[in-house]
């Protein structure tokens, strides 16, 4: 080896996605040791760097450190001939020279999480979050999520919406009902914002059209697969609208423009993953009580409640769907207002029904919008039919007093569509740390 | 006028921003009536659009529609020729031909929002938050907020960060301490996350790098200029640092990089708010006892507390190294271990500092940050140490146990760092939605 006089901080420091370009080379790099596979006369060290796991080959021959030293999680970094290797997918693997050990761990892991995948329990693998994450496929999930919050950023800075941060601790929920958070504030009661509603609203009448990525908080008593008591609410809000099918083409083309973005920027989480993305050519809208006697007729289902869907109904509608229109998602359309906040623009020809709309995919609701009440005069109105009072609302109500345009939007949960997308059928397994009414750690 | 004919909505929809390319064309254009100046026979009419304010005309001769019809605030749809117009300073200006009324307000604002500055206390100006940002100047300072973050955003994915969303509920403090808020969490109790801390750190060892842009929550009973109760808090953390040093290199190139980046995207506001931005050539870097010893000599001041900064101190060692190294920012390193959290690294040499450091910016302090603890044994130590209870710690403690590199990172006031950009001396009017001991509306 000629490599033994070369000072280890005079080489290049790599990151594992550049290796390929130092081909022939000795380097160094750094992460922890993922893996370690004993062979007759040598061993596999597989090295998980920030976003790649990287083959290194240790042999008594070259190695320059006994093969004892390493151990699975210890941080590390190596120094490391980069050489060719056919067999290999990525076209290369690294001959571990030397090795410099930065931090051991003091046990080996509860769980095993170096293998394809971490074969245990949802329980413990919520429980032993901070390791388990660490396990190649698992942590891919919350990449490909970060490019999911990152394509919508990018395609709503595009289209002229502004980024606003909104208080979480209000005064008063948007949504109303129970399932909503109290705190002690300095002595007065406040809440947990159950959605940006009322803010992203206000700023309407600011920058036209907004959007905010931030958790949300629900106190629901749901456990069930499909519920969080905090998740990240994708909202936006947009001014200037002449329905609420415009709102629908917003997301329509966010959603696509966020499946392209996959595709160019997250592909090797996706082929790690084997996701298969959904194609959006035209999503299908449907109307919702043609939706329920769709799913009635289809399935011979007796309609039970005609303000509402079943879970069950959401998942044979997609189904419907997906076999008539090709389409893995469905906007239903002009919810009954009986199941509507408040602030729901009802429809001119038929006040029963608002001008609203779900978006489900692959059988579950991800998103909730639809056009919002502009007038003062009307809003006013309406919470006093419902039998609201409206000197609670009085900060609410000043945009509508002073101005309002025309205008609607929408909130999609981050987590829910991770879930979908990736194929889980637990919206926990696409939660980095989940809030449930069972699970408050870690 | 021959535009009679045409059929209104044939017409091109055009944003402010691109009026300029169509000089002698005849348009429609929406927005809110910002201000309308009447003069003996014509009067100006300012749009507010989604980020310009542009100049109409109405003018008897050719707009065919009343004066009358027009009111501030009201929403509406325009017709108008672009004319060329060498007095104003974008030089083009909208002839008003035809008017659509979208709505309108049902009272005139109860305070003046449309002259350059909102003349008004703060009291006001934050109980009307949902009309006085509607004023030009008050908007641009969100504007630029989004920019901040925007540009954050950018650099740290460029850096091969991995943005986070982790939990704001939350079973432990990071910080401890009285200053969190408690809730009732299904009969459990339950606490708003004053950081992400604990979070970030175990993500360390998932991705090696990475950040979060997120409301946390601080219980402090301070009423002053710079504490709020909710702010939004850039995190980042980063793996396999050699020294601190490192995360104040990458926060000075993020904070270089975000300087460049206004100055590239929001020249707009930047003008409108006559921002002066600072200059970032090489953040001088003093350690705390330096820092306390220089004030205290170049202003005769005795010194008090050998542990902490008085807020006035601050402001005084900012406008020293002003004036020696003409720099804005000062990092001041090492803080005494007795007002650092349990997790901060202390220094091998001197236990009683920290690997640590604060950023001052005009002579406040918007950044926290340091090298933490990766060892298990060392942290467990020192929290038996100060008397704490290494049980509750345990989901914590995972990481440790399980291997960490060395890492660490930092915490940027987003609210007090675009406060003092703007020459704010209350970081509530750098705020969309304050919340402060006395302030849970609007």
């Amino acid at each position: 080896m000629n490599n033994r006089n070369i000072l280890e901080n005079e080489l290049l420091q790599v990151e594992a996605e550049e290796l390929v370009h130092h081909i022939g080379e000795v380097i160094r790099i750094h992460g922890s040791i993922y893996k370690i596979r004993k062979m007759s006369d040598f061993a596999f060290v597989l090295l998980r760097t920030k976003r790649s796991v990287v083959q290194g080959v240790y042999s008594a021959e070259c190695s320059e450190f006994p093969m004892e030293s390493l151990t699975e999680e210890s941080t590390v970094i190596f120094t490391a001939k980069v050489v060719a290797e056919e067999r290999s997918k990525v076209g290369y693997e690294l001959l571990l020279l030397k090795v410099e050990i930065l931090s051991m761990p003091t046990e080996s892991t509860p769980i095993v999480i170096n293998q394809k995948k971490v074969d245990t329990s949802i329980e413990n693998l919520l429980n032993f979050r901070p390791i388990t994450l660490r396990n190649e496929k698992e942590r891919a999930i919350f990449k490909l999520q970060e490019g999911i919050g990152r394509a919508f950023r990018e395609f709503l800075y595009g289209e002229n919406f502004t980024e606003v941060h909104t208080p979480k601790i209000v005064a008063a929920g948007a949504e109303g009902g129970a399932n909503i958070f109290k705190l002690d504030y300095f002595g007065k009661e406040a809440f947990l914002a159950q959605s940006p509603q009322f803010y992203k609203q206000m700023m309407v009448g600011v920058f036209e059209r907004v959007f905010e990525i931030a958790p949300v908080f629900r106190a629901e008593k749901h456990d069930t697969s499909r519920h969080l008591n905090e998740y990240t609410s994708v909202d936006f809000e947009m001014g200037f609208i002449t329905g609420f099918e415009e709102i629908m083409d917003m997301e329509e083309r966010m959603l696509t423009f966020m499946l392209a973005y996959l595709q160019e920027h997250y592909s090797k989480e996706l082929e790690l993953l084997k996701v298969q993305l959904p194609v959006i050519e035209k999503i299908p809208r449907v109307r919702f009580l043609e939706a329920k006697e769709m799913v009635s007729k289809a399935y011979g289902r007796e309609i039970k409640d005609y303000e509402d869907f079943e879970p069950e109904e959401e998942k044979l509608l997609s189904e419907l769907i997906k076999k008539q229109f090709g389409s893995e998602f469905v906007f239903v359309t002009r919810y009954p207002s009986k199941k509507r906040p408040f602030y729901a623009m009802e429809s001119k020809e038929n006040p029963e029904e608002t001008l609203s709309f779900d978006l489900l995919f692959r059988g579950l609701e991800v998103t909730t919008g639809g056009q919002r009440i502009h007038g003062y005069e009307e809003q006013v109105a309406k919470l006093k039919r419902l039998g609201m009072t409206v000197e609670l609302f009085e900060s609410y109500l000043m945009m509508h007093k002073h101005g309002m345009p025309p205008h609607g939007g929408m909130g999609l949960g981050l987590e829910r569509l991770t879930a979908k997308l990736l194929g889980f059928e637990n919206v926990r397994y696409a939660t980095l740390f989940p809030r449930d009414i069972n699970r408050l750690t870690p």
